[in-house]
């Protein structure tokens, strides 16, 4: 199914994996026109435009897009109760990581007359995009909605394509309800991502969009950047797990899978220093496909996307880690803590082996929203940084500005820019 | 030459303001497909292809893009003494505060079994970009390298068009030898933007690109966006500046002036309770407008994008600078501090008489990068975050993942996702 790749003897290993960094749908132009068609209507024309590309996307003609508190409420009811508990025990663990996020305003007192400070505010208002159909996961509305609450935004705005009756997946807007998502609107697609950048007759426009989606969501959201902030450009999904001797195969390729099983582009790479554990686990892989539901879609990112790479040495493993930068890093190996300090790029750390994915992908705190496709060398996991903005404080009195006022007025001389000095002197005339 | 617009006699403050808050080029169908076709040159031709649009747009044939380290000491020794001198005091404070900016790395330590992380780690090569012409600012250098050296940015790389000449400004130089940028190349445009991004054969690619620049350098930053960072999308300058009957008028109109010289886009606006401060100012800025040396830019910004608004009250007017949540705020009222609680959205505060904005975008410390046209409200001034990325760590031992196994799994499987619900379980049976 998978290739074992002996890294010492190939002559690039990045030649290897370029297919795989390199995957993901590629925004093309006859996307983009779509898109900015979708964008300047509902920016023209509002809601009529919103209701109609529903119409033509959804299939779903819809006069009024609020989901009512009554009908969350109902869903949430109507939920498996063992599933509510469990997302209300992930909601504790997730708000408790995320507090730790939070910063507090500060400034400096260590010079009479000068004061100098960084100011914390929240975002007033958010949109969360939620897939529809397979890709609606209720996870992903606490991981979007919990750091924006933690934040102190004023609202939180959900937007979730309908399904073909019109209706929302219940599992969704129960997630919803406990992660206190204000309004829920039942729009996907571009056009949702336009009426939360532009506001609509009933939507009123935010501050910042955060959420996955199609490549049409998000390319919306790419367009409408700079008038609204986004959170980043997501790509498919993959795990990178360094094993050595030490590491249980079983484990391993039920990691594998668990990533493969998420959609066709997704990718789930083992570098190991040992060969016997990179046959075993192929082994393994094989053997625990076989029961899985989505076994389909499994196999074809396995075959597409999987790599199993054995190297010399954890450091060589390490080195090639920075340079993928995964979103998900798996430190499978006898002492994995030693290996932490030498990661430089990845959305999350799993360390050891009791650390699997779907831990942090639901349970355990940290966010799930990670960087993709190498983006880990600059992006960061979302979080309650994103949900708030700095404003820097300046405070001189006059006699702190007199001290200062000769190398001010030469700078801005030097730069051309008389009237900057005149601001100084006008002060001391 | 501005017109005093009493608020209280208008049905809409914002609208009076509109063509304030959209001003700012727009990108258009052409520049969008320019710049298209320039990264896709460099993507393809690198240095040969920078090489032509430098020859084309700059009108110099250059061999060789480096500025060597010789000739940056040149320039260096070259300068005025006085303003070497202003500039190194002006990184002392820029320095001393970007480093109260910076954050460690944590760990939880409340639950046996488990630990939970964020970890920081500095971006490892950064691109500069710094505008040719008369908008070449050494400030500028100064308030983008900063921050990434502090923030442990291992390699900064500065790019700026070269004169017809093929030389740089020798205060640019100066500021980026002061400033420890690593290397300089003389281009500029798009295709410096695209040379950061892609890499050619001499120009290494970059993870994250920063810096003011035109309309083709703004497009170019947004096209590459997700392939590397970038920090926003710059529009032109502006500043509020919130008045009550304390304010001294000359003071006032020459902060005005100070921002309006920046260029033809520039905004000035004051809004205060004072109609005897709003009709003072006015003189004074026809007074003091006559000395400048960039008179006739400074003229036309006025003209086409000041304003002096009064209103009844202090409140009102925060109110109001919430909503155009203006890149530089001055508060030049009785009691300054009071207000400080009230501002949401402004990239930068400047608290009482004796701190213009000048003193901001030279020397006090905190960056002169700031968002504008209204980004406030969910952009953040460049600092040290903008250097660093995080990464989450997640250690769970075998005991804590069976206690929240079933919670897991129960998620896993309503989401429809069984190996992720196996990747729990292989790990206790």
């Amino acid at each position: 199914m998978i290739n074992i790749i002996d890294l010492s003897k190939e002559t690039s290993k990045y030649d290897v994996l370029k297919g795989i960094i390199e995957r993901g749908d590629k925004e093309s132009k006859s996307i983009t026109e779509a898109v900015e068609k979708i964008l300047a209507d509902v920016e023209g024309h509002g809601d009529r435009a919103v209701r109609s590309y529903t119409l033509k996307f959804d299939g779903v003609g819809l006069e009024n897009f609020e989901v009512g508190s009554d009908e969350i409420e109902q869903a949430y009811n109507s939920c498996d109760k063992d599933f509510i508990s469990a997302l209300e025990n992930a909601k504790e663990r997730i708000w408790d990581y995320h507090k730790r996020q939070l910063k507090e305003s500060w400034i400096t007192n260590n010079q009479k007359g000068i004061m100098l400070g960084q100011l914390y505010n929240p975002l007033e208002r958010v949109g969360i995009y939620v897939p529809g159909g397979t890709a609606a996961y209720p996870s992903s509305v606490l991981m979007n909605a919990i750091p924006a609450k933690v934040a102190g935004v004023k609202e939180i705005i959900m937007v979730t394509p309908p399904s073909s009756q019109g209706g929302i997946n219940k599992n969704i807007l129960a997630a919803a309800r406990i992660a206190g998502v204000d309004r829920v609107y039942s729009i996907g697609g571009a056009q949702a991502v336009a009426a939360l950048a532009y506001g609509t007759e009933t939507i009123g426009k935010v501050d910042k969009i955060v959420g996955p989606g199609n490549i049409y969501v998000a390319t919306a959201k790419r367009m409408v950047f700079g008038r609204v902030d986004i959170d980043m450009i997501a790509g498919p999904s993959e795990v990178l797990i360094i094993a050595d001797e030490s590491a249980n195969p079983r484990f391993v390729a039920a990691d594998m899978l668990s990533q493969a099983e998420h959609d066709t582009l997704a990718s789930s790479i083992l570098i190991t220093t040992s060969k016997e554990v990179a046959q075993a686990t192929l082994k393994e892989l094989e053997i625990q496909l076989e029961g899985l539901s989505r076994k389909a879609i499994t196999e074809k990112a396995l075959r597409s996307y999987a790599a199993i790479l054995v190297v010399e040495s954890i450091d060589e493993a390490i080195e090639f880690a920075n340079g993928i930068a995964p979103e998900h890093l798996e430190l499978v190996v006898r002492e994995p803590f030693s290996v932490v300090g030498a990661i430089k790029n990845a959305g999350a750390i799993f360390v050891g082996e009791y650390s699997p994915e779907p831990l942090g992908d639901y349970y355990a705190g940290p966010n799930h929203t990670l960087p993709t496709g190498g983006t880990a060398r600059f992006f960061s996991p979302l979080g309650v940084d994103d949900f708030v903005k700095k404003s820097s404080l300046i405070y001189y009195d006059r006699a702190s500005l007199e001290k200062s006022k000769d190398d001010i007025i030469k700078i801005a001389l030097e730069e051309g820019l008389d009237a900057h000095a005149n601001s100084i002197k006008v002060r001391f005339e």
